[in-house]
């Protein structure tokens, strides 16, 4: 058991969460809770911690049978405390080595049409969980995101994609130009929300491969990807509103192309 | 000008920035920054803060001139830090009065079809400011909250809605039901998001006066309430995902009711 919080694997768990370096450099990150630990594929799991009263405790007899089954320690709780992202941890917490995906895969297996999101510089992180949550529920095949997008491994993003992070398969990269190009010859064809889009997003027909571009919070796609897109669509406001939050301007158009898919 | 945090109004921006209570007891809440002193309707402006620094700049003299047609102060820099619930205050700060509607006005002006929301037990500030907004967008006419709703008027709700919560009727009750009922009366059918649903959410028809019932994120709707709803209807989902995010889901209603009314 662990009792100490100046424990090297303590000390590891603490710099996972804080820095997006150190998840980086070790191609880790950390999942809390039971419903991530459940969510992350065994062949994933590098090490999983538990409170010691957690692995006592009878009701949690299943999941310790499964938590045995790898790598895993047993911490003092005043210790697990200092671990945890979360105010109200639940008790365990696994880190996982990233996912890797090549950017075929991202296109979906055969027989499916690409149904592609691609996110430039996003910024808020509970907005970023949200969308990949959303995009494996309208059955998104892939999202690309730019570099300067938040880190999707940060505790915050992992936490409010309810363990969507491990099912939809994500690229970061540098030059989203270029991957739109890419997608273009494979009959993947670019929309993006814009004020001058013409046709409002639910006239358009996404039943052929299909990405759509979701630009930063505060200043929208820059003009040099929405300039890529083979279509500027618009979402009509009422009121005053200026613009709509990014997830839920993502969560529209995601929607709009399942139920054109599952008509 | 203002030079000491122990100043009773500075003491009392901390406190309606901090407290429900306070607020409540004053009728009154902290709106920070530029663009919500420009959208709070000068008849709700109680008082008006301004950095020093702020009021000298040549760049605000624009803004200075509104400022001065009210009641307002000058505060030293470094106090108006203190004021500040914003990381980056941008040196104006509004008390604003609590907008109030009577039940009536929710349901549009005349000659609108009513288009509700029903917020049950809703409990993150960013969720709720994000509802709020959206709202505007997409045309709702009023929204009924629950006592136990996040407090609409904390400052992280106001600053998601980017405004919209002037411009949005709303009124917190206790006893939503009734409230359906009275709705009822008046011609407007409840539709509730349920796994129990039968027809998907873009398969109804809400060109009729039509109220959606979005509950609590962790517990979804109480038996009680979702036993109220004319409809149950489902939003599809793809993947292992189990429900979608309370703003992605209501999104998803009101704007294919906005979809419907003008197409």
């Amino acid at each position: 058991m662990i009792t100490s919080a100046s424990n090297q694997q303590i000390k590891r768990v603490i710099q996972l969460n804080a820095k997006a370096k150190s998840r980086r450099e070790e191609g880790c990150f950390v999942a809390e809770g039971i419903k991530l630990f459940r969510e992350t594929p065994a062949a994933l799991r590098d090490r999983v911690f538990v409170e010691a009263s957690f692995a006592e405790d009878d009701q949690h007899r299943e999941i310790m049978e499964e938590v045995r089954k790898g790598s895993f320690e047993v911490v003092e709780d005043r210790v697990f405390e200092k671990m945890c992202d979360t105010r109200t941890p639940q008790g365990i917490l696994t880190i996982a080595r990233m996912p890797e995906y090549r950017a075929e895969e991202l296109l979906g297996s055969e027989g499916h049409v690409p149904l592609i999101l691609v996110l430039e510089d996003l910024q808020d992180p509970g907005n970023l969980g949200t969308i990949i949550r959303t995009a494996e529920g309208a059955g998104v095949t892939g999202i690309f995101m730019s570099n300067k997008t938040a880190d999707p491994f940060q505790p915050k993003v992992i936490r409010s994609t309810m363990g969507s992070i491990y099912r939809v398969p994500f690229i970061r990269e540098e030059d989203l130009c270029a991957r739109l190009d890419w997608l273009r010859e494979r009959e993947v064809y670019a929309y993006a929300a814009h004020l001058k889009g013409e046709n409002s997003y639910n006239q358009e027909d996404y039943r052929k491969g299909t990405a759509f571009l979701i630009g930063n919070e505060g200043n929208g796609l820059s003009d040099q990807l929405a300039g890529k897109a083979a279509h500027l669509i618009r979402i009509p406001m009422e009121g005053q509103v200026e613009s709509l939050n990014a997830a839920v301007a993502a969560a529209l158009l995601m929607y709009t192309a399942h139920g054109q898919r599952h008509a």
